[in-house]
């Protein structure tokens, strides 16, 4: 059996989705966090593929890169499409919410430019954004692609929390497609146990 | 033979990639150009899968997203890598490269944060992802992975002349294993028939 090593901050945030991954998939994974602020991170920054977390160790070999990671694990788990059309579709919505995270405000520095962001955020992009999935929740028998769970899925839960975090709402509110995904996402139990006994963050 | 139809804004950016790969691959496609300032893409936006371009109609149904559209094609053309460890290290690249455009500072809109941001990026961020693909290429027989083309390299040199443009200098400067990618990658008998009929633009 392959030996996983996930290395990222000590949030939610991207490593999340890759943690949800590996808990469907059922496989043991160390789970290394470092500070963001720490000198283990500045002296660990360019030993990195890119610079950035976060970084899977696979039997030893280091991979980079949110996405492909998680699609990597997706393939292993049998959570891609049932053709490639369908796998397209797939990636291309988990790859909207990776963008989607980018859609914000709340690295903006100058905070008048920080408070009108937030409003053009907070009453245009996201509401655009969760309509268009929540729409697709309703075309695809509850699921995001396919009528059936795929690492998008997976991929929307895993960043939800952050998601609310960062704009100080539930994601799902009024979006029953979408509360009700992530509540069948929940009930997994290799998810659910991971959800249980992660350490409790607000990112 | 499935039908192609592109649909970006009217510059290279990230259209080009795979404006690459379809023309690598052969087929035929359409290459339409919106312009971004225009009523015909506000028109547009909210019916597009994420309010965003590129999307590729295949066979009359409208995909999105830059990378999963890419690796679609790169699937269909052989442009993948030989196991599934060898792709996700392909598919860590591309999206390397696609957030490398990110870094950047010319979207910024205060001249004094530009300035500053551009300095950053031109002295640190720059030259420490380039030296990073600069070694990559040096370690894989002149290519990004594998001693072997894959989607990584066309995605590299499709982006380049952006890059070259936001970055105001050749990125390929002082690095002869990327300036030999390229001109591998441009001596692609379907590729340069490509650039030599393709709209001269900057950017």
């Amino acid at each position: 059996m392959a030996s996983y090593k996930l290395v990222y901050f000590n949030v939610m945030g991207l490593g999340e989705p890759i943690r949800f991954l590996l808990s469907y998939g059922g496989v043991e994974f160390e789970d290394v966090r470092i500070t963001y602020s720490s000198e283990d991170w500045s002296n660990m920054k360019p030993t990195t593929p890119f610079g950035q977390l976060p970084t899977l160790e696979i039997n030893g070999k280091v991979y980079s890169q949110t996405l492909p990671i998680c699609r990597y694990l997706a393939k292993q788990f049998n959570l891609l499409g049932k053709t490639d059309l369908d796998t397209l579709q797939i990636d291309a919505i988990a790859s909207a919410l990776y963008d989607f995270r980018w859609l914000t405000y709340y690295r903006e520095s100058d905070p008048v430019l920080k408070a009108k962001k937030k409003v053009d955020v907070m009453t245009r992009v996201i509401p655009f954004y969760l309509n268009k999935l929540e729409e697709l929740a309703k075309n695809n028998g509850g699921y995001l692609h396919g009528d059936k769970l795929s690492y998008a899925d997976l991929f929307f839960v895993g960043i939800s929390d952050s998601l609310n975090t960062a704009y100080e709402s539930d994601i799902t509110n009024d979006k029953p497609y979408l509360k009700s995904l992530k509540q069948k996402v929940l009930a997994i139990p290799n998810i659910k146990a991971w959800v249980e006994k992660r350490p409790k963050l607000e990112f």
